[in-house]
């Protein structure tokens, strides 16, 4: 019996294979310009998916990790989740009638952001640990989600969930195809992400790495509940990458996507590993159908990773240059 | 090019639904008696894989969440973690000459074990931490894997990799032919449970979730490494179990197996989601073939547990009546 039910694996595992080899065949990244950057891509993954090849990588192993904000989806002209955290602020107002007279929250009502941040980053935590907690984990879940259904981005006028980049939701569509196991890792809130990423990006709740706040376990008359607390538990940024890969994936990653120095530790940490590599920075080169920033902007700065990708040999996408559609939207 | 995808992808899933068939159809849990804790199971996996049915589950949220210690292997005299610890105190005591003279150290090296536990659980705490830190995650890997090489169970004089429960095992493999993602769950330690995971249960490092202590990201001499800190992160214990699911699988069990109170909280969790759910506990009741304790038990204690078992009808398995074999090694 044990011998039929490897044949039938051994069967499902052929199938896979041959997917990954029509995809390989046929153009699996439309929105990229032809060139270096997709070549890398390309050459990479036949290296390592090639049976029997020097570089071959079993599928287990072939794990990539993809920050989201400024990689996966845009984060201009503030992360999607911090307008988030200002949109829940204005619908809790009613409940807390405090906040008239207690900043943060009284700049904030006032639409005076610049006051509100003025605070630094004791104001920034205490926005997001009021809106982010006192409720259950599938009540945030609810939460998120109707927002994310009616929301809009303050320049494009669109659904923030159009605001992935086409040309990477091609890149992990095809390193699934390649047997890959696609993993994001970012600072973003862990249960924000969760709300939109199996829809948006097709990464299940299982393979997401976040920052958390703390939990915690109660019993409502009998009903066990995870309740969120207004305490940071793990920031998943710069030397928390490579933390959090660890705790969840156990293994180190053979290819790892980012956009800023917040990233940096994380590609470190996949070119430190054995056997072929891939480590590639977005850069938001594209004024005009994007944003452009990299070493002197305070949200998703590029400056010290810039330079070490020039060093390592690095793959640096320019937005500009190497994709030809940034988001769907466009295409239509 | 969309379609030919799919339609592979189509024809693997059909070969899964086909495998899950065929172990149905023979007996895929030779190791279990025929009786009412056996049927539970195969009724309850039946149920939820029967394409079209009421309480059909689709493979994705088939989640499965195991408990290590005393439900996939013995914890018997003690936790095997912890006689990892003692035996790592004997190694490093010569780099520590100032242990002779500090408790709980200088008694553990005298072989006095009862006085060296008498600080209770700080003592406890020292021992582990002093031995679970100072060194890479990939150190520790091969630290573990060493000691598991050639340690022996102070009882059967196995080594502690066959102290795993031939039934759990017969188990783990028929719920992953059934199309379930099975995790570990346990206060144990997790990158302690990596080591043997993958090899003895087939459970690879991203389906173990476990206790964790504190990491550190450093380059040392420009190459990065995590390294273990003496302090704890998170216990993955009672209500830290549903805790660590969530922020690991991101999605409520359908079926969760332990074996003592320390599981309780993961069960009720597990129980009060929607839909059809199992819960399983392990009853030690066999002090012949293995051991033989509950309510009393300061390792494995299993009291509220049993009773709320009995409350809500979950299984309850009594090792010495509804298992043939405990260990593989009786079978030879």
């Amino acid at each position: 019996m044990h011998t039929r039910i490897l044949n039938t694996l051994g069967l499902a595992a052929v199938t896979v294979a041959l997917s990954a080899t029509i995809v390989r065949a046929a153009d699996a990244l439309p929105s990229w310009q032809d060139g270096a950057a997709k070549n890398t891509i390309v050459e990479f993954v036949a290296k390592v998916t090639k049976e029997g090849g020097p570089d071959f990588v079993p599928p287990a192993e072939r794990i990539a990790t993809f920050d989201n904000d400024g990689t996966l989806w845009a984060e201009q002209p503030m992360y999607f989740q911090f307008l988030f955290a200002l949109d829940r602020v204005k619908v809790l107002a009613p409940q807390h009638p405090e906040w008239k007279d207690k900043e943060p929250f009284a700049s904030l009502l006032k639409g005076d952001l610049k006051s509100a941040l003025a605070g630094g980053e004791h104001a920034l935590l205490e926005i997001l640990a009021t809106t982010h907690s006192g409720m259950t984990s599938e009540e945030f879940d609810t939460v998120v989600k109707d927002w994310l259904a009616t929301a809009r981005h303050p320049t494009t006028g669109r659904p923030y969930t159009e605001m992935a980049y086409q040309p990477m939701l091609e890149l992990l569509t095809y390193l699934r195809a390649s047997g890959f196991k696609t993993f994001i890792v970012s600072g973003g809130g862990l249960e924000f992400m969760r709300a939109f990423a199996e829809q948006v990006y097709g990464i299940p709740p299982e393979q997401v790495i976040g920052s958390t706040g703390k939990q915690k376990f109660e019993l409502r008359e009998g009903t066990p509940v995870l309740v969120k607390q207004p305490a940071v538990d793990f920031v998943d940024d710069k030397g928390g990458k490579p933390i959090g890969i660890q705790r969840v994936i156990g293994r180190r990653p053979i290819a790892a996507f980012g956009n800023s120095d917040g990233d940096l530790q994380m590609l470190q940490w996949t070119a430190a590993g054995l056997g072929p590599r891939f480590c590639l920075y977005v850069h938001h080169t594209d004024a005009k159908r994007e944003w452009a920033y990299d070493r002197q902007s305070s949200i998703g700065r590029l400056d010290k990773g810039l330079d070490e990708a020039k060093a390592h040999g690095w793959t640096v996408v320019s937005i500009k240059n190497d994709w030809k559609h940034v988001f769907a939207f466009e295409m239509k």
